[in-house]
């Protein structure tokens, strides 16, 4: 069978990609090993942001009586949540495939195995193609650790099927994952405990917003253990014993489940990957060009594999700045703006550069720093929170990086990336009309 | 007392404005009879959006089911809603007075009367001044019906203050506002019924999203009576009885309390304007041009009072156009892009035109409409809601008008409005990074 567009891997950036070759009028094969939609829409962004809306309601529950609201009695049902959050993947991964369909993609169930940059076998099948993308993503990265292999852990795919809640948990790895399954289990009732290998949790985001939400969540009971190098996990008595070196001096926290989310990394084996002898980075990652095109012509290489960004929407807009090139039409990657967003409560939301960034570049920059209270609309829907809005500028007032705590963040980010992405000054939103009441006004006050 | 500028009327085009002025350096005097912040903070946005907001924590508990969350009981304390909203009022009002201090604002609080155009009086006091702005808002307007006189009824000042809740309610127009109370009253039990004058509630919003709210509140109970003319009112029994010509012949609808929200009107008469001579327009409105100065050099007329579109935002605009016209500096009013949002659950929010001003001038269009369900968000954070995005777009892409349904439109559309403005394609939208997953996605998969 020939193939114009011969894609392995159904995630954000394989499914993207086939729809929009497809519709394009390309003749287009995906293969996907397991279900569609990848890690992103089976066991990432959308069941997490199912659980966590869950737990939203609850807190909103518990925390009604803040509005004038009286709640005698509120609990949650952790199958149900469980299961709903599978009927909203299922339906989202119905979604995908009616897309596909409709852009007449081919949709070959089975592990893909590259021969040849124009041979892709599939079980008993061989499949041709001119152009080949390779979008099979990531996957969890448990590091080794003494004791690691005598231990139950859980990784995140296993904490999105807990059958039950356990009394507490220790969760490795405060980055942004972590965080959100914090959120989730600490909101339920659960003792969290974090431990995170940094002097700070969500590594990469502004770090005076990550210690807010740190502090926060402190109030809320979740412990933090910062600067905390994990050296051995044992099980006794049906509990997980984590050894930690910290600055303070040894400490070992005890606790029923351990979840491991220290990181995930690019999937390169098992696939023939090797058969193409593409060019590789220092870091060993497969080098793309600006259109994701690889070192051997016609290949691309898009998502989480080409170690980028390693987020859904990066893939996404990868995909696609790859179909437009092998459609010879203009366009090319850029990641200036690529927003990051941690779906906590409160959310923390950012695009651009980071302070910590600017400052090791040694780039010249000012911070315009305003509390979301001031927003009307955050005062009366937030109530006793505090948020930040806080962007940086350049010399002539452009926008670097912005960067917010406080809901609904992950909502009003792309506002800002707009902006970022485009090299305009802050001082552009004040000629635009906001809405009155709305958060998102916070931008046009910036001053 | 000279000043450079004197400005009648606190509200956000009043405050706005001074602030502006007085950070740029001029001498500035705001006089306001009542609190800071006018309608929209007092009795307006503001409140309106507090009480909704713990209506929306209300219905967040009694539906919390849905997602899997238990709730045994849910009660509403509608005293402590009030004082809450109170509460939140007194704080940004505060807010307000702050800035105006920090930017050498002085405030005058008493009736002030125009004299002529550089001479104000208040009090005792006479002011004079090199520039006036006049920002004296509006009022609700209550159309003269048969027994009005006679029977008690409430305008959105007095729902606002609300001891008790009636068991039932008449709303007289299904606009923004009444469509607000409708909702808020209607989450707390009470049966509300809507009388519209015209075919269709919310006049100005996209038929299509205000049919689909109609539908959505006609299922929670709230009975809407379109095309229907109120031809008298009257008391019995404690009950007031609503008269109405509808095309099915006459109804009596009989309710415990009645709720007129027919419009609001500019409140031109009682402090003077009459002594400036304003040219005015066929409407009978100030006559302004496109930096709100008006027929006599040096006198500005902001807010809705110019009769333009009688929203805050509108008015935070013109205020900052016309301040940065004293001052010399270019800018312009356009109102090509006002965002105009309704507080329901789910909101509705649209920016641009509408379908049918699209009709009626005869320009060429073409609807772009998504389901909001094609956001994996939306999806999550929405059990069993259906909402839409529409664009209209002209025939080369460049968007006329967006149209939502759907939390949370009233934080989003703000992206279509600057797209709107500066005459963009929809099709701009996808060369952005939009975070995934979020509901704002919705306007990059456009298509």
């Amino acid at each position: 069978m020939n193939y114009q567009l011969a894609i392995i891997g159904g995630g954000p950036a394989g499914y993207t990609a086939a729809e929009l070759a497809g519709k394009a009028g390309l003749s287009v094969v995906l293969f996907e090993k397991n279900s569609l939609g990848g890690v992103c829409l089976n066991e990432g962004c959308i069941p997490t942001k199912t659980l966590l809306y869950s737990a939203k309601v609850y807190d909103s529950a518990k925390h009604a009586s803040k509005y004038a609201v009286q709640v005698s009695d509120a609990s949650v049902d952790l199958p149900k949540v469980i299961s709903r959050k599978n009927k909203v993947v299922r339906k989202l991964v119905l979604g995908i495939k009616a897309r596909l369909t409709a852009a007449h993609v081919n949709l070959v169930t089975g592990e893909a195995r590259i021969v040849d940059r124009h041979t892709i076998q599939c079980g008993e099948e061989s499949y041709q193609c001119e152009k080949l993308m390779i979008c099979t993503g990531s996957e969890t990265f448990v590091p080794q650790i003494p004791g690691m292999e005598e231990v139950n852990y859980w990784t995140h795919r296993n904490a999105l099927e807990a059958k039950e809640l356990p009394a507490s948990l220790v969760i490795v790895g405060g980055g942004v994952i972590g965080m959100e399954f914090a959120s989730f289990f600490s909101s339920l009732g659960v003792q969290v405990t974090v431990v995170e290998m940094l002097g700070e949790i969500l590594g990469g985001i502004d770090h005076e917003l990550a210690a807010l939400l740190r502090t926060e969540y402190t109030k809320r009971g979740v412990k933090f253990l910062l600067s905390a190098k994990v050296i051995g996990v044992s099980e006794a008595d049906g509990k997980v014993q984590v050894k930690i070196e910290h600055p303070d001096g040894p400490i070992t926290v005890e606790a029923e489940k351990l979840l491991m989310s220290v990181g995930r990394r690019p999937v390169m084996n098992g696939f023939g990957l090797e058969n193409l002898n593409l060019e590789l980075t220092a870091r060993n990652q497969v080098k793309v060009d600006e259109h994701m095109e690889t070192s051997v012509p016609g290949v691309y290489v898009c998502g989480d594999l080409n170690g980028k960004s390693m987020l859904a929407h990066t893939a996404v807009r990868e995909a696609e700045v790859a179909v437009h090139h092998l459609l010879g039409e203009t366009d090319t990657m850029s990641y200036r703006a690529i927003p990051s967003v941690v779906y906590t409560n409160p959310e923390i939301a950012s695009v651009g550069a980071s302070e910590e960034f600017l400052q090791i570049t040694g780039f010249s920059y000012r911070i315009i720093r305003l509390p979301m209270t001031y927003s009307g609309r955050f005062v009366a829907e937030n109530e006793g929170a505090n948020g930040v809005c806080k962007a940086l500028v350049d010399d002539e007032g452009r926008l670097l990086g912005v960067h917010l705590l406080g809901n609904p963040a992950s909502e009003l980010i792309v506002l800002a990336g707009m902006m970022v992405e485009d090299h305009r000054k802050y001082t552009e939103w004040k000629q635009y009309v906001f809405p009155h009441p709305t958060v998102g006004e916070i931008f046009k006050e910036l001053e």
